[in-house]
């Protein structure tokens, strides 16, 4: 059970996946939403106390605020925070960059204790009628801490990863950037550069002979835009760094494959087998399970 | 029912797969296979009536012979063919790679009849035991004719492909190997690549934040290294191709996201993810289930 009265800012896939998890589990609940199609689905769900498109309408009660918008909307709520609520509250985002937002945090005034957040987990559709209870469960819910960090905020946090079955991860929001750029943003970069070069390819029969690689390959392709526009911009550095080593290493493949030496392909070929089981291995060590 | 007396060559994921779906379906079904474990596998599972490691063996009163071992074996074995059988057969076979196969088919003796086939499925998992008489349902099944193809040949492999429900499509082998670099090819060297470099990153955390974006991008990397060298190998020019246009891109949306343009890269990511939305469409559209 959570104590707090809790605002959630974005009912999106992660916003109202968290809502659903959170049903009749928290002492009052309610969701932020621009939308009006979204707010009506979410009223009748029947799990909110209230539903409405004004922040402050939603902040004026809520003593525990969950930003889970796309990061530059939530970047935008930190600031007008201190105006919306200047009595302070409990802030805790589902961002997926941290470093920009955890900066934000940190200058809040006083009066606010504010935690970084990211559960590390997703679904190739996108908004609130995507969600799920169970998309938390068994994952890894990233915790960055701010200056704004305090004991209240931190119990509260640890509640709500309990209450939504996720393991929480405390990481430093420079080390976490670093690590979803190599596991998550380049890899959607890669993605969106084979859909497209593959589908300006404009053969006929290009699909038909595409199979469950292409498909899994491009998978991440189909992610927001929105969302994804916010990620590598609050995150450039990081994915650029990425994008950089990424680039070097496949031109060292070409060479490679070039080369026509039997022997280092091999070798090369074997060593991402082993890498791909050795992760797997680790993965699965864990006993968790990962959404479709 | 298949008519001819069929000895298939190679029974690992694709051919014990082939052996399964036609199980009972086949006058007489014999399997060439050089793993000791993986013949007693085959010969317990009761559905041939020969398992040996002896190719002259398996041919000698076969009249439709389906090689599917990898590429390289396959280009080995048409050598040999002639002196193995010397009266002739119908030859089909299931390698990734169409263009150097369908070349050595043209060059068989005018006693056999030879057409390349390539069933466009597959699985993570490689090997006999990871064989499934459904693997091919609904499939694409890529034909490719040659100087050998003959209407016995082409009538024999029509049969086959109908009896396990793959979908049989007519391709040039050399826009066959373009296309399957452009859709298999390229993206597992993009996944080998992006495997290798996560796990030399070396931090603890990484496989803690990855989620199911890296899973799906990464599972191309832990196919077999022998058949996936044959492959590179077979298709290199239209590889190495695939791999320069793609470095192209990847250079392009580097400096598109380095200029700080708002606009040019929110289009970007907007026309990633309509390519992806048609792309699904025209795969649904198909009303074709795909494999795991």
């Amino acid at each position: 059970m959570i104590e707090q009265r809790v605002c959630i800012v974005g009912l999106g896939l992660m916003g109202g996946s968290l809502a659903q998890a959170l049903a009749g589990q928290a002492r009052w609940l309610a969701g932020v939403e621009a939308h009006a199609a979204t707010r009506q689905r979410a009223l009748a769900d029947g799990i909110f106390d209230l539903v409405t498109d004004d922040l402050a309408e939603g902040l004026r009660t809520a003593d525990f605020v969950i930003l889970a918008t796309p990061v530059h909307a939530i970047l935008n709520i930190l600031t007008d925070l201190p105006q919306v609520k200047p009595e302070g509250c409990l802030v805790l985002d589902l961002g997926s960059t941290k470093e920009a937002i955890c900066t934000a945090m940190s200058e809040l005034p006083q009066s606010f204790g504010a935690l970084g957040g990211h559960p590390m987990c997703g679904k190739e559709t996108a908004g609130y009628s995507a969600g799920t209870p169970a998309l938390f469960a068994g994952q890894t819910f990233v915790l960055c801490r701010t200056e704004r960090s305090t004991p209240a905020v931190e119990a509260a946090a640890a509640a709500l990863v309990a209450q939504i079955g996720a393991q929480p991860l405390f990481l430093d929001a420079q080390r976490h950037d670093d690590l979803v750029a190599a596991v998550s943003h380049l890899p959607y970069v890669l993605s969106a550069v084979l859909m497209q070069r593959a589908a300006q390819k404009g053969d006929e029969r290009l699909w038909q002979v595409s199979a469950s690689g292409f498909r899994d390959s491009s998978r991440l392709a189909g992610s927001d835009p929105r969302m994804m526009r916010d990620i590598l911009q609050t995150n450039k550095t990081a994915v650029l760094a990425a994008l950089a080593a990424y680039q070097q290493d496949l031109a060292q493949f070409t060479a490679l494959l070039q080369a026509d030496d039997d022997l280092a392909l091999a070798q090369w070929l074997s060593a991402a087998q082993r890498a791909h089981a050795q992760y797997r291995k680790e993965k699965e060590g864990r006993g968790k399970t990962e959404p479709g």
